[in-house]
């Protein structure tokens, strides 16, 4: 064979999108929608340990009104977000955060997500070279149902540096979404649900605001656990990957990928919040720390409130702070802050700072 | 967000039975059932490498009379299994050994297994410290047959060192499970089958009482591999899982879950048993010793003895012991037994015995 | 129990086949069939990153005349290849090559394969103590459709040095499967391809013969995930499995399945060729070295040659060259030769060399 073929090398290498590429409301459809079946709900419980119950068993989701256990809302988040990712970051020097995420409906065993995100805000910054970048991303299914919405923000390269500053927009973010626009399937009915099915004895009138749950359970986490997670969830973000590329940068090696800590966290957290059925929706969160390879994650939950859901008996919201802690005890962490020369920052050993709201049947009156 | 939340720490967390919250007759309906389908099945594939052809193919199954290739038995197993551990084992110094395990119904695809457990035996240690629980487990699928039982022991730790000893109950295990309580399908019928599907030319009627097989394989499992394996079981206890912990122990890191091991050794053990094709018990077993990461796993096979299965002509049961061995190819072990100082215990790099009886065709008549 | 059993130690174990056990003509029944279901695809998806649409997504294989996303043509052809190995490779000194490899059906979710080889060609070596066999496999769905046909040829070592050298029969082979040749679906209609669902804006049209692509993903591999996908192939040749034996060889530990590294490569060059839809045929390929777990794979693409398919104007073919590199970016390799001491030779970081075809849509007219 020739070996000298590389004097027509061409580049049908998509780059992706530098900041002078995004424009305020310009639609972006990711590609590869995905279908979602048994085979990445077996992996996803395999990967993480999860346990909750609605997303193990069909006895219990059908006890609960629904046809069959749904897919994991985490798995389908990772999922729907990966496809974001050759769009929207993968020029990006850091993911700043992600506020009002909404979990709209139940993602079905079969359903094939499809994404698509729109540009809500643009901001250069000060050094001319870089930017930040707001997104909504709405996934669909193949029924043309919004299954999930979120917005998130990452900073991100200009390759050409003499592009000329978009004007600022910052959108308006919501701290929380609030109790009244909780999506909550009219089929669910928790009033039979019966505690036996998780061992937890706690309903959602037994949380009380400001406590905390030290979670005991810990679980160490290799290169191949993250990187095959992430792999599912068609995530390609170089920087999870490839080792010889991340040994020559400042980490030294590769990163976690911060969604897969969020399910990690969601597994660990079980023990103590065993009835909370399934997340409604992500408030807000941050990835303070990178995770690595043979990590160890625990985590703890905070009360932050407790919301009735409108003309809902059968379950309330608890909107939960999870703080995950890499290499040492949940127990062991008392504030998530450090204050170095007098400035308060997160401690080094924490990795995640996540505010989310997940339904949990409430007491028969 | 708050820093001092831990001034309200609470304690939601079930922190599992202590000998003496245990009590003769007491039924425990443990947490988290689970349905077991195709990704589970194509997962414990990956896992051990089983080739068991009744669990690989459809048109296999389907020619000995079933709809469709069932779950593992092994797979099931250890799921079920999983299900016990935070009520019976979260606290236990060690899980002493299993009897009667008997593989009731076969599970098929999209079953929902749910365990329960009964106290049938307990005896306090001489110290006082500590004591011996007995349990018959059962685990039903959706339409309440039962599909797997079984008896376990476990050393348990007392929490509060003050209370009572029980009165001392030591159930009556059998040997065994004798030829005419194996749970045989009715729609089972091996007359037409044929040995081209498993490549194994050997037939019930060709194994002697006494024979040894060593298995030529060998596997290296990673701690990747068998926390995977125990996770996707949704077996949580927590030894298998945080390193951090484990390394304060005398074991410096994570113990292989000892069923994973069962399941491994099965695995390399279709080499000369290919035509075995389903479990219908478990004598008994002992985990002799543990396994860690990248121990490799060989295993030898005894025929302990062969029995008809009654109005079955098509069929016979052989009881067989399976020896696994770690870190040495199973044919260089004479013996699973060593003497120091006049005392026979285990060789060391022998980490199962297990007693166990399979069906396998006969040769027509 | 008792610890003499081996003198009773009998050898029910198959050893495989040496050169003197072919025979021309042999047709040779594979054990082991297996049903393809969710759960590998699922998994597969978790081992290699495969984002190649088809396979993905049940809305796209839809819109593209299937019922549903069919099984990836890679994983299909593992697992028909794994079961050839008890019987082919057991004892190979090499895999030398593979020629003439026809996808000739797609594998939906649920079939079942079986694989059949017949010897096509035997050829002492001149030392005597080896020869190479070469044979064509072609594995059937539950339907006996002819899902996939090969050839390969191996080094088999002879067990019996005085058994008489056969006929030498080298059969011929083709350097390609040619274009009228190729199995399209009738069913498949690519006329309303909307590349929005790849993120690629290249089709069949935009592709130049002699054209190179330099896939920019990495991807780090460990000694679990390959096990791991190997296992799931049921491919159980030794040598990837049994570090313990690996370790008193020259190459000192496990050797990565180079079947996994054809789907690595595939994986990684989705990007730059994101709407080469299915793959039809693999025309010959070398495994140029081996690989190891932490490896990072690296793939760069030359297009052969571009073929009309006849009768169709929506798909044409494309022929490929897929070189995968190893710890070195595809682009810092210029060439795939060496020369040392006027010898050419494959330079030491390039592991695959392989010439396959897919189908790709075209422009609309």
């Amino acid at each position: 064979m020739s070996n000298t073929t590389n004097k027509m090398t061409t580049s049908k290498i998509n780059a992706g999108n530098f900041f002078e590429d995004f424009h305020l409301n310009q639609v972006i459809h990711h590609a590869t929608p995905r279908t979602i079946a048994e085979g990445e709900m077996a992996l996803y419980i395999a990967l993480t340990g999860a346990r909750q119950v609605l997303h193990s068993a069909d006895t219990v989701a059908q006890s609960l009104g629904y046809n069959a256990r749904p897919v994991d809302d985490l798995l389908a988040f990772h999922i729907a977000f990966g496809k974001t990712v050759p769009d929207i970051s993968v020029n990006a020097v850091a993911n700043l955060g992600y506020a009002d995420v909404r979990f709209l409906q139940p993602v079905h065993i079969g359903d094939t997500l499809s994404t698509t995100s729109t540009v809500i805000g643009l901001k250069q910054n000060s050094n001319g070279k870089s930017g930040v970048v707001y997104v909504r991303s709405v996934s669909i299914n193949q029924l043309q149902q919004s299954v999930l919405s979120w917005v998130r923000w990452v900073m991100v390269h200009k390759n050409n540096l003499d592009a000329p500053a978009p004007e600022t927009v910052v959108p308006n973010l919501p701290s929380h979404v609030p109790a009244e626009e909780l999506s909550v399937p009219n089929f669910l009915d928790a009033r039979k649900f019966n505690t036996a099915v998780t061992g937890g004895q706690y309903l959602w009138n037994d949380y009380a605001i400001g406590e905390r749950i030290n979670h005991p359970a810990g679980m160490t986490i290799s290169d191949t656990d993250h990187t095959l997670a992430t792999k599912l969830y068609q995530n390609n973000a170089r920087l999870h990957f490839d080792d010889l590329m991340m040994k020559k940068t400042a980490f030294g090696r590769r990163l976690m990928y911060g969604g897969h800590i969020i399910s990690l966290c969601r597994a660990l957290s079980n023990d103590g919040l065993e009835n909370a059925l399934c997340i409604v929706a992500i408030n807000g969160g941050t990835h303070c720390n990178p995770s690595f390879g043979d990590d160890t994650i625990y985590t703890w939950t905070e009360v932050l409130d407790k919301w009735d859901v409108p003309n809902r008996s059968d379950v309330g919201a608890l909107r939960l702070r999870m703080v995950g802690v890499k290499n040492m005890p949940a127990d062991a962490l008392e504030s998530t802050q450090i204050t170095t020369d007098g400035k308060q920052t997160y401690h080094p050993n924490v990795v995640l700072d996540l505010d989310y709201t997940v339904l949990m049947p409430r007491k028969p009156n």
